[in-house]
């Protein structure tokens, strides 16, 4: 088995031992987020660590009702010019903790005496020793180049955030019933994988979603692209429909990920604009109409809250990223020039 | 003449007209970002006025050394969960001032009592009518479906809104020499097309910049994009080696934006990753050095302050969107199913 392979299915052993051990890291980390001072959430991330800022925008956003927004690095880096960060919360998040740009973000904020809170896989990295409070990742060592677990857990550990920023108890209890949930999915979508020969010949790939499953659109993408060596691209549907849509013609393969929830109808509704220019959908939903649109269903399980959705919603993507690696006769532990560490200013 | 072509070269007159009419209204909405109570500014957008929020996101950011952040407009639309936005300054950038979402941002910060500025091609569109200062783009009326004159416009307006907000008179002086600098910009764009030619059988292409120019990167994409139906994409350098690069194979275009400025290194330091994956390097600079190492050299009038570039660098995007569509046979001023206005939630 690869080391993807058994990352992946690791994932929900990884995720209950971040809920497990990370808890009261969480409920520390949150009191910083109500300090009356704090107006935003400034995030600084990278690559995978980006589509779990993406989910953090969308979900500490709605916890604490301030708005979130992601650093610009060069900013900070390259012009010299760091913004004053009054009113600023500022979060790092990297798996490996070692990219000097994201570091340097967290760095500016102590200098200004603003809070920091760093999320990452290694509680001794550069970034860790930046940062006020650290919660762990907790996904144990991860060999694969591309993400899996440590992405999970990325992701896990936003939500842990959120439901100890809120202080709730219905919140905590729904996600930690997800590990159970995530056993079934990865069973589930290895079960669906068959349906995906028919996407051998494809030259690329468009994701699409919007509000919590946007950065999983973009995970998606980066999973997909990371091991098949495809273009592969993450829009919102709104985004997609400024535009960027031109480039959509027959066959082209459009990845629409519309769990039930506030966000589904803004992904569905344009089905109709794909359809008409002969894209092939595949759809990762829990809705049977949503899956009986597509040409490819690829179904999540039933029944779990729209805001843990991205935790299900990106394993079919993973599973799919494994398989168009495997048409393509690709060696998933191996991709295409990548490292597993990037260092970038 | 296309109207494409027509607008296009009608881009030095318009930013002249911006810049001899806006000048008071820029001073006025300038007084706004200056007020005690102002921590950071959120700017609502979509299409090619979100590349206008990015060049924004490092001028406004510079200027007065606050945070700028990008709205999520499903926040307060489909979640109807709008933030606390205490702190903010709230900019809505639309050339149609017509999409539902952009003006739903402006009218949440109204609502809260926060100062609202808008910059749009229509000074009687509904995001106008939310806003309590209007910045008008002064473009003129535009028949294209694949906006040049008002993008150029929308950045035009963020460029003088910077001078004026830090009160500087030779930042001013050198945006005044602009439309001049555009005029010969468009003549050796022009002049440079032939070399195109050998890209006729691409089926897509990336777009690397980073700093100012990271929205000229995202607007070259949509423009090429939108024109040729091709699959373009942009990321800055460092995004681009956490991941993505994987895609970018023997013979895919790479266009480069790497004009002199702190930002040139960043950018030119990915070449030789891209050399040895074999992509075709288009490169848009001023600089001799980064122009030889080019396979296509895309020269810029040299000259020109970095803070300004984005005005120069998205010529010879605009020209090789324009020379890609004819290379593949469409008509630029039909693209594949595109309207000029797009109404989304």
């Amino acid at each position: 088995m690869s080391w993807l392979e058994s990352e992946l299915r690791e994932q929900p052993a990884a995720l209950a031992r971040l809920l497990s051990r990370q808890r009261s890291n969480a409920e520390a980390a949150a009191a910083a987020f109500r300090r009356d001072d704090v107006r935003y959430v400034l995030i600084a991330s990278r690559g995978s660590s980006s589509n779990a800022a993406r989910y953090a925008q969308y979900l500490l956003g709605r916890a604490n009702r301030v708005p979130v927004m992601f650093a610009t690095p060069s900013l900070y880096t390259i012009y010299e010019q760091p913004p004053s960060l009054d009113g600023a919360i500022v979060v790092g998040i990297s798996q490996s903790g070692a990219s000097p740009d994201v570091a340097s973000v967290l760095a500016e904020a102590r200098r200004q005496g603003r809070p920091t809170l760093a999320l990452t896989n290694d509680a001794e990295s550069p970034l860790a020793r930046q940062a006020d409070a650290v919660l762990s990742l907790e996904a144990g060592e991860e060999h694969s180049v591309a993400a899996t677990k440590t992405y999970t857990n990325s992701i896990g550990a936003v939500a842990l955030l959120f439901a100890a920023i809120g202080g709730d108890g219905a919140a905590r209890a729904e996600l930690e019933r997800m590990p159970e949930v995530l056993e079934r999915q990865i069973e589930l979508s290895f079960a669906t994988t068959p349906h995906l020969d028919g996407y051998a010949a494809v030259t690329g790939a468009t994701v699409v979603a919007r509000g919590v499953n946007y950065g999983t659109a973009h995970e998606a993408a980066l999973k997909i692209r990371e091991l098949s060596s495809l273009v592969v691209e993450a829009y919102s549907p709104a985004d997609l429909m400024h535009g960027p849509i031109a480039a959509i013609g027959r066959g082209w393969p459009v990845v629409a990920i519309a769990p039930a929830g506030p966000a589904q109808e803004s992904v569905t509704s344009v089905l109709a604009a794909l359809e008409e220019r002969g894209a092939r959908v595949l759809m990762i939903s829990d809705s049977e109409s949503a899956l009986a649109r597509a040409d490819t269903p690829l179904p999540l399980v039933s029944g779990v809250p729209e805001w843990l959705s991205p935790l299900t919603a990106v394993i079919p993507a993973q599973v799919t990223a494994k398989r168009f690696a495997a048409l393509r006769g690709l060696d998933v532990d191996n991709p295409a020039g990548l490292r597993k560490i990037t260092l970038t200013r």
